[in-house]
């Protein structure tokens, strides 16, 4: 790998943390000290861009972290950064701390962040994708979100054994404002009966004839999964609410499991998956690529342009909806 | 063991599920085999004494069950079992039966309604205590409120990790209407900062003052456990919102852990405790006791009165408080 | 989806059990259910056709399964089925049982039987690869792989905290007899600082130069992945023996992880992919096809001619050697 | 708490490591600062004293540790501690880092090295029960058994899943050379057929006939929990291989659980007893106290003489021999 600019990389972890994102930090700190030049780690995000507050890190900095949940570096969302003062001052830091090349680790908003103060100060900036929710353009995984979906089905299995020792319907929400991804692939995990996302309306008639169809073919328990952000019109306790109103056989409760969706052990899966985005992340700055995101297509690791990664969406697998369907029968 | 008139005894869950109601069942069905006598299981509690809705358990219908949540028999709240007919239409199943004794696994409502059975028709029952919130007298532990313990701090271990990533307050609400051992002890096992009991008002005062002076000690995120009955006036988040408004540096965050608490393979220490106590609840049957409730007592397996155990309050250990502030420091 | 032949399914589980086999029964059930044909489920794999071991599975049978590890059907490896009596027999009790074709759930093994069996007796098979070693060619990943890595990995976190308390080098082999999918990939998730694997003979020297590297670099402790195949000429206890000998600094200690990593609940990931596959293979039937391998490839579900399938090995990865070295710096 | 002598406390950890230490030693450290004392944690138990390698604690020193297995201050066994020289060295130490009184935390071993320590050299010491052996006198649980208990209980259920999947018999062994607490309760709680431990020869004849009883009342398969000491002559694998001559029908395997068993994340009741044992331990010191052992008698934290600890051995409650024959009915 020939590099005659690089010397020192900068990392940091932005947005929502993510299990797997320590697991990145370590591969980007070690990849740097095979190919020997130096990385230096800065804390909340943007926001320690900002404010100067960095470390050095070395190969030894970053070991036993691999399996820990959250951030070392922790992450923040950073008001300031949103102000070209802000991203002056970042820049400014940047170079004196001689940080040639940034690798930041987050969602979407960080990229974008990215972007513009790439654009600004000329400073490169490579993505790696770090978020539950799936939601990014350019990778078929991010980082997190395998660990995030066995957190579900553990907790909906919890909830499936009191469901049905009483012969129980629950709601259960789980994250995704705007994608269905967790909700989609733990609501088959968990054999759940419904699924309720953002990208599909089905209407609450088809609930409720759902629900009562599974009660006459002998079901004493089911489970609906349903996304933060599901397009139905009603958030998970008006939900239960109204299926309570039209099904009052059923005793109707509610979960939101909330936090502990973001934490936890990553998967060997997001280990792997961290691992090798962010090994490919200090590779094209040393190669000199800049303003890219890392991806994992087809069980290979590209790249694609930020830009590219921020203008769509990704493609939600709709068929995953027929699977349920099938699989609640 | 001898024993010239108990040739049949009925088992049964009822009330709220817990970890370890199977390992019970078990347990009671392998010592009548043992001891040679006949046992049938009734389904969803008294509500299935009264259904007549019962079947023969042997020895090999309890395999591979040790390790699952929930309960295979069911569980449910009976309202016709508050009824002198519905008790008199259990009594005729339990005679059509040939049952010669009753076990019950559940709470002090179990027990409640047990009591007043045995009373009435004459059927003796043994009361094995089965329930999460470990608020029955006459035994140190009830089954499943250890897996319970190991559940709340798994889930705050990952809300730990968010938390520490983003230097937040998290607000976590933990089961316990009345009692507060699950908040105090997972409150302690988790590294809480405050824990919010039914028992003890420390008043709000004392809860900002303890977060304001953890963030000026350096600490840079908090959990405080708080259990659904908790006496200080306000629910998890109001509390949430009181803090916000009050210590405006924190950014206060709530989560409800909710029903994952009943669910869950039990740990070893419910496994064990619901097999000696059940081993221990056929052996009074068989001995010729009646309405009686087996515990654990300085870990050694006792019985004593159902009147007696319902009639008090377990004491709570205040001393935790005093560890749990200590631990804060 | 349009169907004059196939009224029947038959499904049996083959070979090696692996995580997620409930959950391809599960979805074989199902789908049968959904396109209104009957299912019938073969005990004990090859073994039970011979016997005429099955019963008629309908939607409900199969219900809370889908988290539970090992299958329900029970697997044995049978002799009988590789002698054409033991097959003619097996043949004549589907023929009587009027089933239509046959999904065999299990590793290549169980495929080559299903296509001689095919062959001589003119009944459809679909082969759903199932089994934790991830050795099939067709298909990225084999239900029940993903889970066995979380269930090491898992593993060696618990072991990394005793040998990072103790200054200690661990070997820890993992199974994989010709495969080093589970060594690999485990050894990356669980941060481990050499990685043995069949398919590639790294030579002792290198082993005990990458171990002194470490340690002068300021590692204190260190684990080696092992796989039962290794090429290295040495099994995992004589590897620890030579390195204590001509490293006398090392403490090493063996740990092998055996059964463990056959069972557990299954991941997401898991369940979902033996749900997807396993629908898939039911649908090939009902369109008339045969002796397909159903498989996910750059994570859509194709099928393959079983023949192909048996015909070739599946790539590994090399490139995660790279990445391992990298890591491990 | 009145105390005009101690100022600064030192904590180590030696012998095995267990899960809990951490918890233990940020309690330790919690304590001083609660009762304003100093703290310094020594490296590598008595090796450390003797190196004079340690730092001083303060309460943030060890925030985050609550849940993680093994020990930050690091564990040894010190060969030099058992010269009158080495102790020496390490009396010298601690004098000039002006430590007025030690907490060990270990097992027998520690204890023992203590007491010598303290006679020779005038500095107190307390001792805190931390191995997952559970084989102190003194103490109901020592610190890490409980963890232990529920990492060996979920390995046999993963084993448990191929097991009955297969029609196996399975030989685990479990952690326990001189003492049978491990195996015996956590083959209970596993639903073992039958457990060996050193403390009871049940004979070779009797586990023949038990396994042939089972197999012959319809049980498939089978799980027999062996300790590493057990005192029936053979070890795990020659056990198998004697079952397998004898019991042809059976398809014995084995699995040696080994050093998975002393890590891991502790479990909320290990945390909450370290915590108090800890606390106690440190205000022990402060009252004056000298050469004691804290430990749980009956729910309630008590402290006894450290000769009378290590004179004594704790008594096994064979009553659970009696339980697990009932239970394998």
């Amino acid at each position: 790998m020939e590099n005659n600019r690089i010397k020192k990389i900068g990392v940091m972890t932005s947005g929502g943390d993510s299990p797997g994102m320590n697991a990145a930090i370590r591969a980007v700190v070690r990849a740097c000290a095979y190919y020997h030049i130096k990385c230096v780690g800065f804390a909340r995000g943007f926001q320690g861009m900002i404010d100067g507050e960095y470390e050095e890190l070395n190969a030894r900095s970053v070991r036993n972290i691999i399996n820990l949940g959250g951030t070392f570096l922790k992450s923040a969302r950073s008001k300031d950064f949103l102000t070209k003062e802000g991203r002056a001052k970042a820049a400014e830091n940047l170079k004196e701390a001689e940080v040639d090349g940034m690798i930041l680790i987050g969602g979407d908003g960080t990229f974008r962040g990215g972007k513009v103060f790439s654009k600004e100060h000329g400073i490169p900036v490579i993505g790696v994708p770090g978020t539950i929710d799936n939601d990014i353009f350019g990778t078929n995984f991010t980082i997190g979100y395998d660990t995030a979906l066995n957190t579900v089905v553990e907790a909906i299995d919890k909830i499936r054994d009191t469901a049905s020792s009483h012969n129980r319907l629950f709601f259960v929400e789980v994250m995704g404002r705007d994608a269905g991804f967790i909700a989609l692939n733990s609501g088959i995990g968990a054999g759940a009966e419904e699924i309720l996302i953002p990208e599909e309306n089905l209407g609450l008639e088809r609930l409720l004839d759902s629900l009562e169809r599974s009660r006459r073919s002998g079901k004493t328990s089911s489970i609906v999964v349903v996304s933060e952000g599901d397009k139905i019109g009603k958030n998970v306790f008006e939900l239960a609410e109204y299926v309570k109103e039209n099904l009052p056989r059923y005793d109707a409760k509610v979960t939101v499991l909330g936090h502990i969706q973001r934490g936890g052990s990553p998967s060997c899966f997001d280990r792997v998956l961290a691992s090798r985005l962010s090994i490919k992340a200090v590779e094209l700055l040393l190669d000199g690529k800049r303003d890219q995101m890392v991806g994992m297509l087809n069980n290979e690791i590209e790249s694609c342009d930020l830009d590219k990664a921020l203008k769509s969406k990704p493609v939600m697998n709709k068929d995953l909806l027929r699977i349920s369907d099938i699989l609640s029968t």
